[in-house]
């Protein structure tokens, strides 16, 4: 028997291009001899839809592609992902499913058990879990039918659930597992995806097809990597990352149960979080109709690490580097930016904002008066570069992309309307420090961001002689402290347990808390890691939950 | 026996204030002779908590709560809302739950059984659901805890549950329910909840006492409300709303079962919605510890009403108007603002912005040259203003209060980082043939906005005679179809067969959709409809569904 996944990029909601895709993705397998083609969870609507799913409208729609497919399922047979309506009243209105599609004809409907409810998903706001688990048989094979987080529980070790869907279907003796995918990217996912697809198949001596969507939807990066893995727990083939990809399985083959090594691409996290970065610039603008991007260029890192994520994604001749200095700006910052821009073969320009400034200033003078310069002047500047920006945007139709990192999104160090302004967050998700590691690992054999970007004291240069460690921790204590506070979700005493100061835990943590009000009016962010700012992390805004003065007051 | 309510205003996460609350209700419960005093759920730490549940400090600070009110149910029984350890690994990580205390020990805990995970809610996401239903016995009477949800699917009629806890209950004879809820306000809510209590009670032929939220939490208003109903369905009382409240309630008293009254507070919708307005208002301030409120007043209808609110909550000597006239302004536009500025007794200040926008427009000759005036001059007078209104903001500790409506927000008619800018969303919940419904009303006894703000025609003076009409169909009109898309989830097609214009209706929903992404960058919306802009409304921001098109092409 012949197996093809296709992985493929859908747009959610757009279910004529989606067909279209998958039924190609059909003749190509067909003609290939595949006996069965697999595409992934949701694939008919694109993942996630979201509210999109109560709308019935919608969900006519989904059917209507199912439909379309079935007709094509001719000397072939069709594994595709889509809601499906829940027949009775009691219970959630829909099932997220797996259609089996042959001869013409829905032949079978196999609902998801597990539904993810953490983080970035919330599969229970919308769909009821499977309470059956049936295998299909085709062409004298009995196929396991499972959706994503269904494999995600083997032998009921994961505590999140109390149902082992493979466990349920054992008895069937099922001859090979298809899994349909909607697993987004974060840095380690590859890697815990393939423990499980591994544990998985030792478990039941069965080989597995997993076949995930690639593509980003928002803030969402789904990075493909598909595989076929041998019921010794051997990967047979992992599909490449970051592309679409159709590719045909024999099974049973005779090599799989003596192969020893695993066939997989290899990992480097930096090179992952770069190319996920790329593909999420390149989807957000391609599936919302932009083809240029604008950036404040400031000399310094975090811009110049935007500013080549967006001309790899699309193209040098469609970014354009904004240079904004004021008096505060250092030489460098002019040099570096056009050094950085000359490498990158990118356009710039340049309008001081050295007189709008005073103007701003003169005009506020009544009654700001004799108080001092603060803040306020500070975001001044910061916003005033917002305006330009957007004007740039609206007249020429460049989406404005932000360039703040993941530890000043955390702290609120940045100005609401002004550098937070944008209409996607590229490096929202990566830490400081992994911004300079990204840096490095861009100029492993070539000088691509001036090293002079690199090596110079991050500032602001909002005021005279600024450095970000006035305001801030040197970057390694924080992110580490941060780290520990978004990803582990520690309490400020486990962090001080670790062995960090006491008052600066106290301080980085009551900064994260009081900027949760910014953080709600930035752009959507490319999540990389484990837990990303956006719609994976939702916190309230007003809270008081100080987390350590309580054990531990901050004058003690 | 005696039952007392406590409705209370908690603030997330500030487990000493609320403690210290709910021990002087206890006194005060116990001064009064009761028996019993019941807090709402989840009080201990306020709702909703959020991810913050993620954090075992947090859960440990729960905790120590419950055992702190446990030493204090002397010669009275506490009960109380707070989350609870699952003691296996199986399931999620906690209960929602309703403690028993008495005897200063913990007596029993329920667990809450119906997970509301839809629209704002996402209990599931960090809950799991109850297994045991089991009643308390205390002082010779069978007492039924429920948590809010529970007591929302009478006789398994609601569609989305498959077990009602009562149901489960009846074979242990309860004599009577106690719901500790926090169940946030919507103009309709308290009707909802009056029919969900009658019927239960007349279901059950038992007394119930229902403890409610009151105060806001960001988005979230709790209008309180609580209520004791009679076994015949007869609201015996029903506790204030939007203002704390503990009262005391002997069971059984005589009266009861020939109760053919009901004691219930006038409703009428545009005050209800006042009023939660105003708590919204007054809360974020007091429980971020903030004062003064600042907001451009641009003399019409939607920074005019919201100024009168920010008035009522906040005191008139709290908040100050900004007037910044351009040249497209109106003579009436400063005229109207002062009129109302003087009826509000509010401070105004005034900034005319031709110069700063001259200056800009100036700066940006060199690459817009020739290019005519278009949505790019409009927004940057929006964002000059947004600059000004956020260095008052930032200089003197103010928080920009945005006056955008619902229709506008729904359509994207507004300017990000310009009038969407702001901390808090006053009216985005209110679509603006209800503003000027609200006006009326307000006007009711007195003119305090001014008439001519309220009949002339509503334009953003952007550009010259500029109309919203221009750009806008009737408010009327495009009221009829956001409110049919958005708190009914009706697709065009189903719209369009209620009699609205195909075109239109495809026009409308398509502004709506491609607007997701200023919508996810603005303020917290106070939440006063069944459907508001936020965190119960998760539209995906990239997509490409286009309801109508699809059955009937724009062009046909």
């Amino acid at each position: 028997m012949k197996i093809a996944l296709a992985q493929l990029n859908y747009r959610i909601g757009a279910f004529d291009e989606n067909l279209q895709k998958m039924l190609s993705a059909v003749e190509k397998a067909r003609a290939l001899g595949a006996d069965i083609v697999c595409f992934a969870e949701l694939a008919v609507c694109g993942y996630p839809p979201r509210d999109f799913l109560e709308f019935e409208d919608f969900i006519r729609r989904c059917e209507e592609s199912v439909r379309h497919l079935a007709q094509a399922a001719r000397d072939i047979a069709i594994v595709v992902g889509a809601p499906s309506r829940n027949p009775v009243p009691e219970g959630k209105d829909l099932y997220n499913s797996a259609y089996f599609l042959a001869d013409e004809k829905i032949q079978h409907v196999q609902h998801k058990t597990l539904l993810p409810t953490y983080d970035v998903f919330d599969e229970y706001r919308y769909f009821e879990p499977a309470t059956k688990h049936q295998v299909v048989e085709y062409k004298g094979q009995r196929i396991a039918l499972t959706i994503c987080e269904d494999i995600w529980n083997i032998g009921n070790e994961n505590p999140l659930y109390t149902i082992c869907p493979l466990d349920e279907m054992q008895a069937q003796k099922p001859d090979f597992v298809i899994n349909i995918s909607a697993s987004p990217f974060s840095y380690q996912q590859s890697d815990e995806r393939l423990h499980i697809l591994r544990s998985n198949a030792r478990r039941y001596q069965i080989p597995f097809f997993y076949v995930n969507h690639i593509g980003a939807q928002t803030e969402l990066i789904f990075d493909g990597g598909s595989l076929f893995v041998n019921p010794n727990g051997r990967v047979a083939c992992e599909m490449p990352f970051f592309e679409e990809n159709l590719s045909v399985f024999e099974w049973p083959h005779p090599a799989a149960k003596d192969a020893v090594k695993d066939k997989l691409q290899e990992r480097n996290k930096l090179e992952l979080i770069k190319q996920a970065l790329i593909l999420g610039i390149r989807d957000y603008f391609r599936k919302l109709g932009f083809q240029k991007a604008i950036l404040g260029l400031s000399g310094g890192l975090d811009s110049a690490l935007t500013a080549y994520l967006a001309c790899e994604a699309l193209g040098h001749d469609k970014v354009l580097g904004l240079l904004m200095p004021s008096e505060f700006s250092s030489e460098h910052s002019i040099t570096d930016a056009l050094q950085l821009a000359k490498n990158l073969g990118i356009q710039t320009q340049q309008i001081e904002i050295n007189s709008i400034f005073s103007t701003f200033r003169q005009m506020l003078k009544p009654w700001f008066s004799d108080l001092k310069f603060d803040v306020t002047e500070e975001n001044l500047q910061a916003r005033i570069r917002g305006i330009l920006l957007m004007a740039f945007s609206n007249k020429f139709g460049y989406i404005l992309l932000n360039t703040t990192n993941k530890s000043e999104m955390a702290v609120g160090y940045g100005t609401l309307y002004g550098d937070l302004a944008g209409g996607l967050s590229v490096i929202g998700d990566v830490y400081k420090t992994e911004v300079f590691e990204l840096a490095k690992h861009i100029n492993a054999e070539k000088e691509i961001i001036p090293q002079h970007i690199i090596d110079k004291p991050p500032s602001a240069e909002l005021r005279p002689d600024q450095k970000d460690t006035d305001s801030l921790p040197p970057y390694a204590l924080l992110d580490a402290i941060l780290y520990r506070y978004i990803e582990k979700r520690q309490g400020a005493a486990q962090i001080v347990k670790d062995g960090f100061e006491p008052q600066l835990v106290n301080k980085v943590l009551r900064m994260v808390n009081l900027n949760e009000f910014k953080r709600h009016q930035t752009a959507p962010v490319l999540r990389v890691s484990p837990k990303a700012f956006g719609m994976g992390r939702r916190m309230p805004i007003v809270a008081a939950y100080n987390l350590f003065q309580q054990t531990a007051p901050e004058k003690g």
